[in-house]
């Protein structure tokens, strides 16, 4: 496994990697790499040749009060999750390198980020964007790979690549889910105990809307009120948001029918926490 | 010469002349082609082996108040024009065809667009910035040209290839100029005579603070005073701004020291005129 922290070198190695007539797959990452990620870099072995992990905390996109100081940075681990499972070059640049001046052009997708997290996270989903830019325009991956879990990230991504004509495709994979249905996630390990027990609530919310859609609920005031009853069986957790929208546009589904996202944010603790799934509430 | 209406046939040819080792090179235009874009064209076939041309007129680009509709779209002679100079492609889509659906992402650059032309032209550089993006990412090439007329557009360009980490060479051409002077325009055919004659003031002005930077003045409000003295030779120009800027940063320079753009905007008659040109006020 190769290990490159500039761009040059990541550029060097892709373009052995596509002069030997692989193809490319872009995991990118934040690091503190789970089984959520490692379920991305297998679908992208399946998929693709080569396959790239980019390890960055990206600075941009992250709020002043956010964690961005406090985020694991795990390298070592990162690296020997990676080697076992196969990644051929894992591209992990400083902030100096991705951003040597102060950045002064962004990407931003309008309306689809100005719902959901985007109303708490202002700025967020622009350094997501603007940041997937770049790592598209350094390792030109023909397919790249995100996780369903960070659902609103995957369509405002989707998008961006669509409006720019972006050459590549964007490969939305499953949900990773501990036992008990909470989603996996690099911030989970600061939930105290009780908070951990009580955050798989959020999975059992999302199960009680689907439930609800099945047997033909279709008015999404009625549905939301249902998942905060249970959400309000901890006094642990504070909702931020529960929508119910459609899964492209991100608008909400009133009545729900159709394909539709189910999503929501909830503070546990000081951990923010989201969460969602993909229903289909077409009626027979 | 091929001629590709849509994004995918564009590909295509471009992939081919890749296979077959070929550099690419791009000339971006909106048409209307003149000396100007031969001189770019030129530049592209002796630097790239396989050159794009492509016509679009971009609506993003213009204002509601702007002369998209009235903008001259003289196809079949761009395309005489394209195959008398050796072009190998012209890529020339429709609006539907870059826009399919109505357009939420934008590339922008902050700064740099917010100053000279970007005061009175809101919104321009974005539509220029968010084209470019998408031109590249269909056309893939090693090099672009661009005019260096167009001062501010090609800061503005290359800083997002900088920023966003783009995958190709910007490269700026020099402004060609009419026997008078006049930098050759697609605008310059809605000049009525008189008009046209008096046009010739933006360059004889630029000529001067060129003359007085040699001879040593630095201070800009003097320049731009014996500046605004020619352009009121004529009561057919109508100044909105004449600006001494550092040529990367466009910061305005008090002193005058260094490499330095001197730049305009002047209305002459229904017709909005740019002209500038670069100086080195680097005092022996």
């Amino acid at each position: 496994m190769e290990i490159a922290k500039t761009i040059e070198l990541t550029k060097k190695f892709v373009a052995a990697a596509r002069k030997r007539d692989k193809t490319i797959g872009l995991v990118p990452t934040m690091g503190a790499l789970h089984i959520g990620h490692i379920s991305l870099i297998r679908a992208a072995r399946r998929q693709t040749d080569y396959v790239v992990v980019s390890i960055f905390v990206n600075p941009t996109q992250f709020g002043p009060a956010e964690d961005f100081d406090k985020y694991p940075r795990p390298f070592d681990e990162d690296l020997q999750i990676c080697r076992e499972q196969g990644v051929d070059l894992v591209f992990a640049p400083d902030a100096k390198e991705m951003y040597p001046t102060k950045n002064i052009t962004w990407v931003n997708v309008e309306k689809l980020t100005e719902t959901l997290c985007g109303r708490t996270r202002p700025g967020h989903f622009r350094g997501v964007t603007t940041v997937c830019a770049k790592l598209f325009n350094i390792v030109r991956p023909d397919v790249a790979f995100f996780g369903q879990k960070d659902a609103q990230q995957a369509v405002v991504i989707k998008r961006m690549v669509t409006d720019l004509n972006m050459p590549l495709k964007i490969q939305v994979c499953p949900t990773v889910r501990e036992e008990d249905g909470l989603a996996v996630s690099s911030r989970n390990k600061y939930l105290s105990e009780s908070e951990r027990k009580d955050a798989s609530l959020l999975y059992k919310s999302l199960q009680k809307a689907k439930q609800l859609i099945g047997t033909g609920v279709t008015n999404p005031e009625q549905i939301i009120a249902q998942m905060r009853k249970i959400l309000a069986q901890s006094t642990l957790l504070e909702t931020e948001y529960i929508e119910i929208v459609e899964p492209e546009t991100l608008e909400p589904l009133n009545p729900v029918k159709g394909p539709a996202l189910i999503a929501l944010a909830v503070r546990c603790g000081s951990v923010r926490l989201i969460d969602n799934i993909l229903v289909d509430a077409t009626s027979d």
